[in-house]
């Protein structure tokens, strides 16, 4: 859905600069004052726009999130998909390293934690959470494994959702428990044992 | 700290029933209102004793969630330690299907939950939860999967740290994102593939 939809040049212009507005103020509050306090008063009030301009786009404050992480999301990686050099290893180690600098940038890092924790406690929002975010985010890596798997550098017979499970899971934990630094040390040693996990089996190719 | 140090018998009984008490009121008050609406008064007026009793052995609610959590996993795992019959994978198995049939049960996961939440949020609360009950549960996994390095059956270079986060975390990440079923097909697959990136390499023996 499109509020710029058959609209004329300039009102799509003014919509457009609203409608980002509306989601960079959502992020900014989420991550300041948490879920259950963020209201859309609050979201309109900082986006400088009538709260009604947001209820006509969007029926919660659960979807003006998770439409303004998807754009965040989507911008990176959705659509280009992980780096793919042929080199499997060093590929997964660049994007990991890359992600623990994004989860160490406390305007991206805030407001996730934000969403994750309300999600946990809310089976509802927990759906859409993983519907629109966790599962294509697990997609962009199961595509790079699945080519990894037709250049023979990983098991044909593995289950790569459950592969892709291994190698994001243990950063998703130590980030939400906090119970140890995202390093890119951590990172690289995480994809290297992965890797033996996914490796074809000797004897096997 | 013990409320039951140099008194009477009859006295020590009352307070190791008062205690017990105080500890279950607390677990079944956060599965149903959630840590934030937690009181020192509602666990009080659960477990049938004053608040000044609870505040003389607690200085707070997180305090009580803790000792609660700590004490019945302590009576599993924590000093026993995992099985070990010789057979690894077999023991993994046993003790990860145990596991996912502790998360189905309501009465364990909502309070487990609650805290877990609470704890992604509230970063000392967090230290206190990985002191007091991630790290002890993570150590049992770790003597076992050493004992397995001494009967050859995993790699010596290892770091057994790391690999506990590799077995753990896709559990964990999938019951907090409630992102799958938490089946004992689950955690077979889970068992095995990890196993294949802690074997000993080939040739290496």
């Amino acid at each position: 859905m499109s509020p710029t939809t058959a609209k004329s040049p300039d009102v799509s212009r003014r919509s457009e600069r609203s409608r980002k507005a509306i989601l960079q103020a959502s992020m900014e509050l989420v991550g300041e004052v948490g879920y259950p306090k963020l209201t859309i008063e609050a979201i309109a009030a900082r986006a400088g726009v009538g709260k009604q301009t947001i209820y006509r786009w969007w029926p919660s404050k659960a979807a003006v999130l998770l439409d303004a992480f998807t754009e965040v999301v989507h911008d990176q990686d959705y659509e280009s998909g992980l780096p793919d050099t042929g080199d499997i290893e060093d590929d997964l180690k660049t994007v990991l390293r890359a992600t623990a600098d994004e989860f160490s940038d406390a305007a991206f890092e805030a407001p996730y934690r934000a969403l994750a924790v309300a999600a946990a406690a809310d089976p509802e929002l927990a759906d859409q959470f993983v519907a629109r975010l966790r599962e294509p985010g697990l997609e962009v890596y199961v595509r790079r494994l699945r080519a990894g798997q037709e250049a023979g550098q990983i098991d044909p017979d593995l289950d790569l959702d459950l592969a892709v499970e291994l190698l994001l899971s243990p950063f998703q934990q130590r980030w939400l428990n906090r119970s140890g630094p995202l390093s890119h040390e951590f990172t690289d040693r995480l994809v290297e044992m992965v890797l033996r996990a996914l490796a074809p089996r000797e004897g096997a190719r």
